[in-house]
């Protein structure tokens, strides 16, 4: 018990170098290596080898593995055995496990494993989750947003948009995907001149300023980040478009008024599922009943499912990623809506997360430079453990449109959202 | 106490004619009135009028009703006054409740009465509804689909195609609109020459032939009706398809073997709630995990309910018509899929149904000569009730297009479905 216990991960890890973690480390004993025998076979499948800190393979070790997880203490070696979903990003990000293979392929192969064994540590984990109110929301955007703007400046594309990308055409620039993805968006609300469209979490306004440019909206966005809404503003007083675009530094919760269209991409995975209430009553009261449609964008699961207990508490806190029928059944339904369109975009956003994290390596030095090694590893992993999972299948994006149930949908097929587009030439 | 249990409708209604009834009706009592009232109160909103069998209009009437529903006799009343969904069927089919002004609007506006108001009766027939054995679903599709193929052939197109057609264009004839929906399936299946496909409930077999003849798969087809088989069979023979089709007399759990597409169009209706599972595994063993998808076409809900307990009597026994949560979370999630793909035709399936109506009006008179008027009259109500469900969005038509979890999807993106088609010249 006194093992399982000292697994607990403080706040804070402690930072050795990797180096001297090896050098540090005391003997290999036989309950080592039979932790890390039960570890092995967990991630085995992949093929992923384990190699503990004496140099050695554990018991099982695959013979041609496409990667090894080289475990430097055995403090890093119980995190693994006993919560792997939170202990294999803490641990990495501290230089306590390292990996010898190629990043991404190691995580591909760990997400593949993690596929077919489900752990009983996310669901537990997602038993304690705690539903997120306004003020626990906006600590939560905080933590991620608020990092400053130029940091993510250095990895994402021009307009600053930090969701799944579209690629109709191969060979895409991520700022043309980017800008793709936005007008599908677009298209699929069947937006018109003079309307007013609502959207909830709008990042650092990318859609709602091509909204009310190339569509002549008008736009209240909302989002609680204040970092993100002063580029937002200035972004809008540059272009011109301050008289159609409103952004509004607050909770998706107050937002008040109807409007022709509800959009919200990339923030559903922050409501947290004990909210789900709370947004279906406001989509509920802010589309209008005749002739209002809605486009929800977010990244799903065909399974429920807890998100990953580190990417929750490093990278997301208070994230949770629905299943289609989450989503239908407590949101959209007692809102009196009906799905019109459902599309998964899942190969899409592997796309764009190898884009993010080609970009991220490239500006390797200078996010050191600024944030430090532990912030540096930890975001390497979260890029390549996520476009992983999206790659296997481990996640997917769903893009649903809907309307009040009964009113005129906004389509009649779908051939016209493959036609004319509004893109800037 | 006694009123209430002389409204059970037995299996057999009486068939007075409709103009006797009104001479032999009993005055109408203080009681009558107060019955009347109630009804009138659930489904004034339409707004439709009631009429008693005195020719007074029910308390509470609408001035302006958009028509007028004539009760004929007490039993009747109660009927409606106690079990709408079921007795407003049986008493229109036999003659007891004349309708004043068109059908299809009668129905319509107490479609969007009944939207607004949900019956508990119909949540307590759906607890009291059986799983569909395997026996059981034999005799619902003979109930329905053995009524004999010289019927179907009077109304439907000239494929016999029973399910929502697909209208890219306005003004499309039946044919074509059947037609475009038979390739809009194979198309969303991105089907290519040489690989298999099981078809679960193939209907007079025309997307069958039509995915061997324009893709030139090979099919199996599964259908429990003898009529539909032989008449399938002999046009494969016709279109020289034979070694291509299988035709096979059997439920769909009896499906064997692995193959590259699975399709069911307007089957799951049929299937019942309680024999998801069995779908869900037959969905599983036979797709092929690398590189295998499925469509589901079928009637859904927006949110739970039962099927019409009057259709469910007369026309689809064992019948039920599931949210795409239900889908999503009974058959596709523990089926290992991912859901590719999902399209509401709600209107698509309105507008057949007026196709089918126009048709069906033509034939009147063979219909009354072969049928008999009770017969004629159920029929004459389904159609017109069932445009006006999905007109008035109580009812929904879900495509979904789904692939096992982690395989490669069969298309990026959904623009190539709406460029070539393989349909004929």
């Amino acid at each position: 018990m006194s093992s399982a216990r000292s697994t607990g991960v403080s706040d804070r890890a402690d930072l050795p170098l990797p180096q001297s973690v090896v050098h540090k480390a005391s003997s290999v004993t036989r309950l080592d290596r039979w932790f890390a025998a039960q570890v092995q076979r967990s991630i085995a499948d992949g093929p992923v080898g384990l190699e503990l800190w004496d140099g050695q393979p554990a018991p099982g070790a695959p013979s041609r593995p496409v990667g090894d997880l080289v475990v430097g203490d055995r403090r890093a070696l119980l995190g693994l055995a006993f919560n792997p979903d939170l202990y294999l990003g803490e641990a990495y990000s501290a230089g306590r496990i390292r990996v010898r293979g190629t990043l991404k392929e190691v995580v591909t192969a760990l997400s593949r494993s993690s596929a077919a064994n489900p752990s009983w540590w996310e669901r537990a984990a997602d038993l304690l989750a705690r539903a997120n109110d306004v003020a626990a929301a906006r600590r939560n955007v905080q933590h991620h947003y608020d990092l400053g703007n130029d940091f993510y400046a250095m990895w994402l594309d021009a307009d600053m948009v930090y969701t799944c990308a579209y690629y109709p055409e191969d060979g895409m620039t991520l700022d043309a995907a980017q800008r793709a993805k936005l007008d599908l968006v677009c298209r699929k609300l069947q937006l018109r001149g003079g309307e007013t469209v609502v959207e909830a979490g709008c990042g650092w306004g990318a859609l709602a300023l091509h909204m009310a440019g190339k569509y002549a909206v008008r736009v209240k966005a909302f989002n609680l980040s204040g970092e993100q809404m002063r580029w937002a503003r200035e972004r809008a007083r540059h272009e011109g478009l301050e008289s159609r675009v409103e952004f509004i530094e607050d909770d998706y919760r107050q937002v008040t008024g109807t409007y022709d269209a509800f959009v919200s991409v990339g923030m559903l995975e922050h409501v947290g599922h004990r909210s789900f209430d709370a947004l279906s009553r406001v989509i509920q009261r802010t589309i209008k009943r005749d002739g209002g449609r809605g486009l929800l964008h977010f990244i799903g699961r065909d399974v429920p499912r807890p998100l990953n207990a580190w990417i929750r508490r490093r990278i997301f806190p208070g994230g949770y990623t629905p299943t289609l029928a989450e989503v239908t059944s407590e949101i959209l339904g007692p809102a009196g809506m009906s799905v019109l369109d459902v599309e998964n975009l899942r190969l899409h956003y592997a796309r764009t997360l190898a884009q993010w994290s080609e970009r991220f390596e490239a500006a390797a030095d200078r996010v050191r430079a600024i944030q430090g090694e532990e912030f540096y590893r930890a975001w390497e992993l979260y890029l390549a453990g996520s476009e992983a999972a999206f790659r296997t299948g481990w996640m997917q994006l769903f893009q649903i449109v809907f309307s009040p149930n009964g009113s005129t949908p906004p389509f009649l097929t779908r051939a016209a959202l493959y036609q004319a587009s509004r893109m800037a030439p």
